[in-house]
């Protein structure tokens, strides 16, 4: 069931104990769900209960330690020997006695690993304040550091199959916005619209069918346009009114999102003129970006279209996109924004993001992808513009 | 746009004060996404970058703290007042040098909230170890202290909107079960089933629409069927396999789930067998429950039964369950499980969920019920069986 290679989970966990022993640490516990999925193949949705990966620098493979009825699943979809796959019992599941990171101190004591420097993930989701409060009080032999995004940044470099599965997951994506696009018309209700959506993806291809993906389609419309994470309800589109679709496919948990924007019926002027300034921005940076580039001269590239229309836009235009599981597809490392001067690489893989929320509408535009030996290659083909029904 | 009254929201808030002053608090922190929703009617998929309702015992109304560029849905779907809705600048976003905590701990500083008992939910999903310690830091004239789940709690009995928010929910489930076991054959693939039952949800009923939910559709087959949680991919379905549905209604953000098993083929004997004992254990805790027993009480009336034909369970068989957002469609307070002494009342609504998970197969079958004045009332109306295709 393994959607790599074991191989390639065993170069993933070998760089990731070069980033930890560069910063010093005996153990880290990996409690972000993707990175759990990237070291080991671990994938289930049980990350609203605690749960961690454990690399150790010392030990051959990583630990799994999940809730105990998820024990069977960690055994089906990892690739990891069974003594290293551990269920902790159900009474420590949302007690006020007991928390599941007192299990896992417990766990790491019994194997001799509670000494040293213990890398813990502390703004990952699902690591909550209780988790590292139980963490330290069970661990007082160690000294926790803050290791967030250690894995993340391994990550960011994709490899040939991760790149096809988003490749994949293009198709998808590819598939639903026209479908969404198809979709949406007056009276049509929102629900009805994202309902074909879903479908669409999970049918996926006669090759492959779409997973759920990290954020559900968000379809932002009407006033909604002028803010980005608006899911749909059981109103009808309205005629003269825009809707955003932002979307992904979704291929063995890897993602390509895209965004576009419908109006229904003639679209105001400063929408049309909105979208021929964000396309152009989009176009000059995809056209610009080599390896070597930094984040932020893509964007001052960006904001050099835009501002010379009088657009200022301060919130990001992008981030490192790709494995993900709810509530994000983006990657936490590279933003595009000033002051992020991560050099971009080949196999980089970027949702360029550009929204544009006004007060009361907006527009998105987007484009995903992957920076190339000599420039940047998007994964869609899709056509870039404001998609107007008459 | 609210889906309750806005004097329903202010009761909430007034039961949630009484909470606080009875613990000593001055001012709560909740970033529970649930319970932001519960005291605001904020509605949105921006829970992937930190965000808090902030209540205080003398303010006139909460305080809505979101993402900057997720304010004007805060706006759109809260009924709070523009002045309390407050958007936090977008380099605070997945940074290295500032956190959202760092803004929130400085816009209570701005509002001379920042002293006293400040209640934070210590284990809330998204209210990670960075963000606790962020707070802590830039709130040093406060003592912080764990209010974990005191929202929850407060949400635990419902309102007669609320029932029926749950009573649409289960209408969805109902037709998204049926539809499930309708598509499920041998050589469908499971993405296509998974296709077809989230289409039925979000088409809903003529009236309405569903709503994302806060865990996916569960789809577990064959050997996945002796673990929870495991999602579709897509491999066809099997003869002579079974298939565990796990799934929910979500209307307004309120859930209704319910778990069913289909076998395709003739099942094996123990699974048939083990069926007719899980639904006489289902039958049998739902006869007797009534206001005034405990949980505990309710799962050793089902341990009885099931014990007595020689199985034994040791997972929880149950949980509240209601208002809810991804991960999680649970609310973290009661549990049906030995040692949890939580006394039924009227309008509390419960998953009755007693999953028997074996080396290699697995049974679910449940009910959604609401405690009543005098007995237990089951939201849905669906067979409780174990269903086979020949």
């Amino acid at each position: 069931m393994l959607p790599f290679e074991i191989a390639e989970y065993l170069a993933r966990i070998d760089k990731t104990k070069q980033r930890m022993a560069a910063q010093g640490l005996d153990l880290l516990v990996a409690a972000d769900t993707s990175n759990m999925n990237y070291l080991t193949g671990y994938d289930g949705w049980s990350f609203y209960t605690p749960q961690a990966v454990v690399v150790g620098l010392e030990l051959d493979e990583p630990l799994c330690i999940v809730r105990g009825i998820d024990r069977g699943g960690a055994l089906v979809t990892t690739f990891l020997e069974e003594a290293n796959v551990i269920g902790y019992p159900d009474d420590y599941v949302q007690s006020t006695e007991r928390h599941p990171m007192d299990f896992m101190a417990d766990e790491l004591k019994r194997r001799g690993l509670d000494g040293g420097n213990i890398g813990v993930e502390m703004d990952a989701y699902y690591y909550t304040a209780a988790c590292h409060e139980a963490l330290v009080a069970g661990l007082p032999n160690a000294r926790l550091t803050n290791a967030n995004l250690l894995v993340n940044w391994v990550r960011i470099i994709k490899s040939e199959q991760e790149i096809a599965y988003m490749t994949d997951a293009a198709r998808l994506v590819e598939k639903i916005m026209q479908a969404g696009i198809d979709a949406i018309e007056p009276d049509v209700r929102q629900c009805d619209a994202a309902a074909i959506i879903h479908h669409a993806h999970y049918t996926g291809t006669e090759e492959f069918g779409g997973e759920y993906t990290g954020l559900v389609a968000m379809l932002p419309t009407g006033v909604g346009t002028s803010t980005p994470h608006l899911t749909w309800n059981s109103e009808p589109f309205v005629s003269g009114e825009a809707t955003i679709l932002e979307l992904a496919g979704c291929r063995n948990r890897y993602h390509c999102p895209m965004a576009r924007t419908l109006h229904l019926g003639p679209p105001p002027q400063k929408l049309a003129d909105t979208a021929e300034i964000v396309i152009e921005g989009v176009n000059a940076a995809l056209n610009a970006i080599k390896p070597g580039m930094t984040s932020e001269e893509v964007v001052a590239i960006w904001n050099g279209v835009i501002n010379k229309h009088g657009i200022i836009k301060e919130s990001r235009t992008g981030y490192s996109t790709g494995l993900s599981y709810p509530p994000d597809w983006g990657e936490h490392t590279l933003s595009l924004r000033a002051g992020d001067t991560t050099v971009l690489e080949p196999n980089m893989t970027i949702h360029f993001m550009p929204g544009i929320w006004m007060d009361d509408w907006g527009i998105e535009i987007s484009e995903c992808f992957r920076v190339t030996e000599t420039g940047a290659e998007t994964f869609c083909d899709f056509p870039r513009q404001l998609f107007v029904k008459d």
